[in-house]
């Protein structure tokens, strides 16, 4: 199979004005660079300018499309309601918010100090609520209609995990902001989704968050059933789709796109994979055996 | 906007063979139409073979897609072994299942008898099973790869809900199907997704649940946050994407479509929408001078 | 610490009457022993009438309790309302329904018969309906209230499980069942809930479950956060609360108690666990050093 | 019933040193008046001080116990930093941490200033790490072990609810926080679980929270499927089991009590407990009549 194939069909979002945080870079990048192609105008925020424009630039560039670049701190509110004013002045209006900054350590959590705990809670939750605020209220106060939010969650944001805690307790809070506001800002004609990538590698970001010979070590695709980690347009096809009118009737949802990877680690008995044929042949004769005797 | 355009590309599904259970009514239907549209060659499934081969022939004719019809009922292992055989002998191999096949009572559990609800259990549960299996063991044997069964649950699937208690009970057992098959069929080549449907009116099968007077009574898109129930092409458009390959990295996971319903009855203060602006106002002058003394 | 203690003031049930199916051996013995030292009144059934009779015995002999003894084949529904019948005959009546008797098969799926995978539904699912539905028409008929019934499910009843999937199936179904009646049969004063227990070895279950040298090979105490297995007691005091009026608030409810062995596998990186301590000393250095450049 | 009948054995929590944030009124008075009643020492913390020697003398003398207050703002990591000191100073050492210290605001989500919603994220979900964080650190620096962590969330953590965003977004964090550390601090011989409450009114927090006659409109006994709001010795008796040795073997579970409250909102076909009985009749006969023909 080929996993580079795009799903939609031409001109899919086209007259969507969509604004994407963190979308310089890595998987917010590769979802940008599908939005332009399938004819919506995007504008991208982060907090290096050069970066970005350099981004922004190669997109429109490379799709024909219109691609924007603003610079802004996603932790301070102020900075939030600027920006959005900014995109807001070069596309018109917004019609679709992907919150999609994001920051991370992996640490064992004794080993965190407070300041980096915050700081992803900052960047990840209160971000993520700063823009989906400043941009609700604008949306409500003009009456602006068919609206979209689609936040990028994680799968570890329902189970929690070890050694990523400060982003598995601010993408819990991104997950419950997305369920709630679903649910109350609908009279607004606003909707929100959420998407739990498992592993889709992004040279930036797995390095610095799996430096030296981690990432070998620990290859997360053998901890996905399918034995592989997912490649970024598969998840820009199911990103086109829940930011397209195509999904108008999603509201409060968050889909998972891992593989399987989180079901593999929960389900109590699936490690008895590592049981080998011949035993399953033995085991299968004995049971039987038991089975006569009871 | 309008709920019945049509998301994937041309030829989306071609080269395709699906198996749909139940496929020739209501939702079914809806989704096989949109599968032949995208190239996919069909083979509905249901009890009732006249009705079924009306639908084949409509359906073909309508698409100009190719459409077969195989009685079966479900329930029965040997006849899903003999189905499943004469849809290869028809269309040289299966590369879908949709098990889609339902029943359902919506009755207070009391006035029940254990037979009605071992009926639901029978076909829903034990029915989903069968085709699995059957199928799950051919694909097995011969070797055959890149295969993918999508299962229709509902939102209640999750939480259970009153008045439909069997199919609660049924359809939460296709999902742990569904989920424990994901992992364990992965590493031949089969990945398990899931689809709960919120409020698809579809006349058979709502009139059959809501007769009389109580569909007005209980207007289900009035428990939707989006006030609206789903069109057929919304669900056809998720389920294409879910059968299709651009969905490849998508494996155990289900995705509720449903408008936000289910969560907006779960949310302990969701009530409060009924609160008026005015009171709003006056709350929030009460709070403010509340605080200011605290 | 000591895993032995037991925690409910004397005559925490006194005046209860309680059926536990399955209660004749392991994880069901272990809670009927307990609900008789808590002064209940307990009838066991399942299908080996000679081994419940002894265990009745042993289990009256030892707490000075009243243990009586009927069989019952769970999967037909008109044996479980003679049982039923014949219980209230013995206790005047029955206050409390602990759904406990189950089946299993560790295998590949697809090395499993149909007939098989339906066995398994039956016990587990249809057989926990059949005593549902009968005591609660009984009760409901009767008028009778303060009513309790506690299901036992398992840790993939959630997230389904590779290698047990028609336990998964059906235990999914229980699980469904009994949030949906919670909220059902609430207004009859009935309440229900569940307990999913992580892995408790007994003699009999875990060996017919991991025969030969199996158990050693998965030794399930690794995979559990707390690196145990959970002793009886521990499970007889979460029961003996749930069947007891003090949880008189907790409905719909379903306790997991397993150490944390399901979130573990769970969580994305909780594979990191293996990384020695230097290791995250050099990691720790080094995410410092980019920290400081960017 | 009589819903005030408490549970544990005397001197359940004999030797238990318990820190309760926000325990000076409400939930958290009425949790640790039962661990000074079962023989726990209990410190309390909030802002402020009189308020909580109060409430320490009260319950002091009236189970005859000893309780400490100490003032914290819990946003303030160095605060709680000197604040554990200090707890750890009068008790010798604190074996198990209460997380009970919240905020909320009901309020339409676009009427509250980003400032109000991170008040809230400050108070419930940075206060809970940062008394985590220090207290953690503690024990592991020292190499303490059987430590337990309570952490009281909501069961709108789960689902999100509208009107309470902020309450909803920070306790989904504090529950994500909880499951994860419940994972990756066993090895510290530390646990983690969690308890949802459903209405619990407490005279301060719910007078403050629904003003006026909003309390009678909007009556949530009336959402519960049992019919009745919760009494504080329900919680206290969950609590106590949950800090106790008891409860030893559960680890990143969260419990909810709340008589099924969120259940009943989220199962699509609960609404139908309107129909009344004779409607039901009716609707038998002509679902009968259909099946016949069909």
């Amino acid at each position: 199979m080929n996993y580079q194939e795009k799903m939609l069909r031409d001109n899919a979002l086209k007259g969507k004005t969509i604004l994407v945080t963190g979308g310089g870079s890595g998987l917010g990048k590769a979802m940008t660079r599908y939005f332009l192609e399938l004819g919506a105008q995007v504008c991208i925020t982060s907090r290096n300018l050069e970066k970005l424009e350099n981004a922004a630039q190669e997109l429109s560039a490379a799709t024909g499309g219109t691609c924007h670049a603003i610079a802004c701190d996603v932790r301070h509110y102020d900075q939030v309601e600027q920006m959005i004013q900014k995109a807001i002045a070069k596309m018109g209006s917004i019609s679709v918010l992907l919150n999609n900054a994001a920051g991370n350590f992996i640490s064992p959590t004794e080993r965190l100090s407070s300041n980096a705990f915050d700081t992803i809670i900052d960047i990840v939750l209160k971000g993520t609520k700063n823009c989906t605020l400043a941009l609700g209220k604008h949306w409500i106060d003009q009456g602006e209609k068919d609206k979209t939010v689609l936040n990028i969650v994680t799968t570890y944001a329902f189970t929690g995990s070890a050694y990523v805690v400060p982003s598995a307790t601010a993408k819990a809070g991104v997950l419950a902001l997305t369920r709630s506001l679903a649910v109350e800002w609908a009279k607004y004609g606003i909707r929100f989704n959420g998407i739990a990538p498992g592993p889709f590698p992004t040279k930036g970001a797995w390095d610095r968050l799996l430096p030296g010979d981690l990432k070998e070590k620990f290859d997360l695709a053998k901890k996905v059933p399918l034995k592989r980690v997912g490649e970024h347009q598969e998840l820009a096809n199911l990103a086109a789709y829940m930011v397209s009118d195509f999904s108008a009737y999603l509201n409060g949802e968050i889909i998972t796109i891992d593989g399987g990877e989180w079901l593999k680690g929960a389900g109590q008995f699936n490690l008895l994979e590592q049981v080998p044929d011949h035993m399953w042949d033995m085991l299968e004769t004995m049971i039987k055996a038991k089975n006569k005797k009871s």
